[in-house]
């Protein structure tokens, strides 16, 4: 009917695609049945919707419907547990070849969603006696209002099952080209969201107003640019795949703080984001700005954040453990006297999710590696002024760290006369 | 420093408000007390964002920095687990009197949070030998890469570790009146948006665009309305506080299809959805709807729709269970000989989540009750043509239900021409 990826997939024309290829999926999968076999173990059991996805390409809404993924160690092609509404919808993920499909939640008249999904683990001969069955979680997630057993009471006592969350999310840490490709696409819009976003600060404006109009318009050149192939995928049921808001004044000195219906003052301090869904990949641009000309406070507060956001660039080393990068800038904070003032580490993994492992944090001994991506955003908290946080995603080379956050950091760009 | 909602709440004016009084969550706090005494335990620790909002009023986004709400069953004041950078904001939730702060996820360079919530269950003598402690996951959710033991292996084996997810979701299924009031203005607002929306269809414009600028122009109507109490809770870290999408063609014969960016046609049917948040409550109202003349087979199937979503409405009385009035309806889809398009089962409760429990399901024995409120939305889903799904929110009463979506239904009304 309409041109729809589908149509264009079956042409044979090589239509750019914004999105991973069946070949990397499948790779994935023997990676993980390799792991599965140096660990003894002869099935994984995946009910994180972006685990699921990582393996499968199958993107779907998270309710209170259960669904998993299972990958046996021996036997190729995956298993899926999936309710009747996402029937049609699995039939696409091509690595699937094992459905089960179960009406409803709680039964829609049968049994428990998870007894369905032992019945998929006997068809894939992982309920044997003896069988070593790891898991993400211990039972589909608290999401909804669905409750349930865990997979140790749903499998039984003949079945081992040993906690594997890792196993995944550890892969996930070292990004591939085409996901590299995915993400430094997604900066490139949220950097355009930015600048919309800025362009349309004014007084008496709120911030929500300006974000919305900003992320509706980023997002609609966003979708004429990339071509009927570009669908969102971990944003596709939030309703803008360009994204951008800020919150404004005191209201920044919380890291994570609401925004609020108020009109913008001079003297505003903002604290932004801004980023994009690009085959399911994130990134993530943040910003401190002012609102007319700064006070000393201001330019004090601002230069000592991007001193210490420019000691975590520096401070990530192939080789290195995250750990030991987060004590260069936490011994930083120490030395400059800004102890007080610090509410989070620098930084985090992103990739299909906003914050995923692994963390620049003094508890994560992960060695730094190439491929690797973070945000790298120390921050300043000062309670009852401002919050001050830049945040650029960067990748991590054989000699240190790229930006693929390309947008003015200066206290020049970042002041907004009005 | 602007008219924030603590400087007017500070004033001797009574200001109307859209959120849930601090009273309203205090004797939420008493009936657990209560619940947890009849039930043998000594305390409940809350994981889940919704559970512990729904007891403190801290809303907060969760990632992979565990928090958690403790309630004791004799001790009053409520306990919190937050890390640094939500320390300020939890001392603005009155009922919380011991709050435990940890500096980081996976430690800040001190130990796990789960250590930190041994601690905060000590301060709160819940960790002597023999206490019982229910919860509501056996550790923190699988977010954003989070991992770390259960609870029952953080408070070791001298604690009984119960689950209990259902204690405090039982008190949500019955709406109190503050409650009714606020899902009722997230319907109407819904309305508006799924207005504005029907508004803009256009042929050629894709449903991404028309959905965003529907969705930013009933933001800023409501926001405007509202007054300057008013702010998003469970939406705030989403984009938009009213939001209205729907999907068109084909797609809508998954019922939770991805939208795609193609342009409108004559001949689409639009499956839509519309919600605001309203201190935190949310509505549904979704509708089908066709551009152009229907055919045949669409007023079929849209007729059915209608008969089964009736019959819905009617099956739902203050006494019976939710399996028999979803055996009612489903009852009727096979009289209809229309069981092979039926994907899901006729609506699920809604009040601070999207979907929550319990769920009009052959499956749920839960005893229909004046005061709960459900969306009521048997679909028809035809594969390669189209879905057929009207979705209203309605609040059980004496006698019946009360529909709080006042959009139309009918064919003519859903017929857009263009």
């Amino acid at each position: 009917m309409t041109a729809t990826t589908d149509t264009l997939a079956s042409t044979s024309v090589d239509v750019l695609r914004w999105t991973i290829r069946q070949g990397e999926y499948d790779d994935r999968v023997r990676r993980v049945q390799t792991t599965l076999s140096d660990r003894g173990l002869d099935g994984l059991v995946l009910f994180h919707p972006i685990r699921m996805a990582y393996l499968s390409g199958f993107y779907h809404l998270s309710t209170e419907r259960p669904m998993a993924i299972v990958v046996s160690a021996k036997q190729d092609g995956l298993g899926a547990l999936v309710p009747w509404l996402e029937q049609e919808h699995i039939a696409k993920a091509a690595g699937v070849t094992n459905v089960r499909v179960y009406p409803e939640y709680p039964t829609g008249g049968t049994k428990h969603p998870l007894r369905h999904l032992v019945d998929l683990l006997e068809e894939l001969h992982l309920t044997k006696p003896g069988t070593r069955l790891g898991f993400d979680s211990n039972g589909y997630l608290d999401i909804n209002g669905y409750d349930g057993p865990t997979l140790a009471d749903a499998v039984g006592a003949d079945v081992t099952t040993v906690p594997a969350r890792d196993l995944v999310d550890q892969m996930r840490q070292v990004k591939s080209p085409a996901e590299l490709r995915l993400i430094e696409m997604s900066a490139v819009w949220g950097n355009l969201a930015h600048r919309l976003m800025q362009d349309r600060v004014a007084l008496g404006r709120n911030a929500r107003d300006i974000s919305h109009e900003a992320s509706t318009e980023a997002s609609r050149a966003m979708i004429a640019s990339l071509g009927p192939s570009y669908a969102p995928l971990t944003s596709a049921f939030s309703s803008l795949p360009c994204n951008v808001n800020f919150t404004a004044g005191a209201n920044t000195a919380f890291p994570h703080g609401l925004g609020n219906a108020a009109g913008l003052r001079r003297g505003d301090v903002l604290v932004t984001y801004a980023g994009a869904d690009i085959g399911g990949y994130q990134s993530e641009l943040e910003r401190t700005m002012i609102i007319g000309e700064p006070n000393d406070a201001f330019i004090t507060h601002f230069t000592n954040m991007l001193q210490l956001q420019q000691a975590a660039f520096d401070a990530l080393k192939v080789g290195r453990t995250l750990a030991e990068a987060e004590t260069d800038v936490s011994t930083l904070y120490q030395d400059m006297g800004l102890g007080d003032l610090q509410r989070h580490h620098s930084g985090h993994g992103i990739g299909l999710e906003g914050h995923e492992s692994p963390f620049i944090d003094k508890g994560d001994e992960t060695v730094i590696q190439e491929g690797m991506v973070f945000s790298v955003e120390p921050g300043l908290y000062v309670p009852g002024l401002a919050g001050f946080r830049h945040s650029d995603t960067v990748v991590v080379t054989a000699t240190g760290v790229t930006r693929l956050t390309v947008y003015p950091r200066d206290l020049e760009n970042m002041t907004i006369l009005l």
